[in-house]
């Protein structure tokens, strides 16, 4: 039986957006696994009832059912150790953290507000209203003078950009779930926004291009806005 | 012919305060092997002619001297294979990054200016200038307002905390240079200054603690201001 993944996605069911599932995406094309696509859409919680709880991604590999990012990484280490994503590595774990707790608030404060034109019109109400009780401001005021956020969007990079300089993937010699991570978290903007946060001519932006262009470009050739 | 050590040194030879040689400190203790602290102060320059730079920390191990702390702990771990430092894991780079440029920086703005008091007064000067260049203000100034950015500097210590509640060890279920990478920074405002930086009540903090305690308390027992 084919492994299935719940993906967070757009009105568009190819348009993927969330930086866990794509960390899941990265992870499946990393060993080689086929697995089928379940688009799945913000409030349809009861379709996630099988899993016990009501979030992507949620992976379906014949009778088990994985669920949060991290997990589903190590699960599939464990499971198939063919081609390892080294999430056994201890040290793997602060960058996980990093990325969740620095990038991604840095990331939202820059494209939070272009989510709403790319999801069913039926679930922005929800996502405003979330959102904007977690932001505790409007969505057009937490994105508001982006522009001249880039730099320090830029010095956020730093941590990043000073492994690069050592080694040509964040996991060394080669790519492993390190650079699925930021990759991950990297595909959210591009994926929900014309507005280009990646700074120009930046060994993090050729990382992440060369990341794109891994199994046949297969995020590089992922739906934009 | 023991190992020799070129430390960044106070007035007080015994008070030593440069996170990077605390994290090399802590390496040699890890590996058990002896060393013989040879205390170095600001400006004295003429003293590391031998090693071709300005900087401690210094190693000289025999013929070999080699300097710059995650330099010297890789070749520690090459030279000295038992109890692996775990330096040959690609994912720590990324910690020893945003030590160096997210940690040290949020450490400066609350201690710098308190280093002063400790270094011989011969090196005030040079001390105060190269740094007050370096921020573009005064140290005073610099530190200015500490009291109110605790709750920030807690917000740094984040990731670190995600990794903690998951694991005893920042290197996982036993200590490793991860940990003598962060251990080696906070050494540094613990060692300079009575303003206690680290948060109440928290595992950051505890983490940091038992740490101290490791080595018969090597860094429990080290001199403070």
């Amino acid at each position: 039986m084919a492994i299935r993944l719940f993906e967070l996605a757009g009105s568009n069911p190819d348009h993927l957006f969330s930086p866990y599932c794509w960390r899941t995406r990265f992870s499946l094309a990393h060993k080689g696994l086929d697995f089928e696509s379940v688009p799945w859409r913000f409030t349809e919680n009861d379709r996630l009832g099988f899993s016990g709880q009501n979030k992507v991604p949620v992976l379906v590999d014949g009778e088990t059912v994985v669920h949060d990012s991290w997990t589903i990484a190590t699960y599939l280490d464990l499971t198939y150790p063919q081609k390892t994503l080294k999430t056994e590595a201890a040290h793997l774990r602060f960058l996980n953290a990093w990325a969740d707790t620095v990038l991604h608030p840095a990331i939202a404060r820059m494209v939070v507000r272009d989510i709403l034109d790319i999801i069913p019109e039926n679930t922005r109400d929800y996502f405003r209203k979330s959102r904007e009780a977690a932001f505790g401001m409007t969505l057009e005021q937490v994105v508001e003078g982006r522009e001249d956020r880039r730099d320090a969007f830029r010095a956020v990079l730093n941590p990043l950009r000073i492994v690069l300089r050592a080694q040509p993937w964040l996991g060394g010699d080669a790519p492993d779930y390190a650079d699925y991570i930021v990759a991950g978290s990297l595909m959210w903007p591009r994926s929900v926004s014309a507005f280009d946060i990646m700074p120009p001519n930046d060994l993090v932006t050729d990382w992440f291009k060369k990341t794109r262009a891994l199994f046949d470009g297969m995020a590089e050739k992922a739906l934009r806005p």
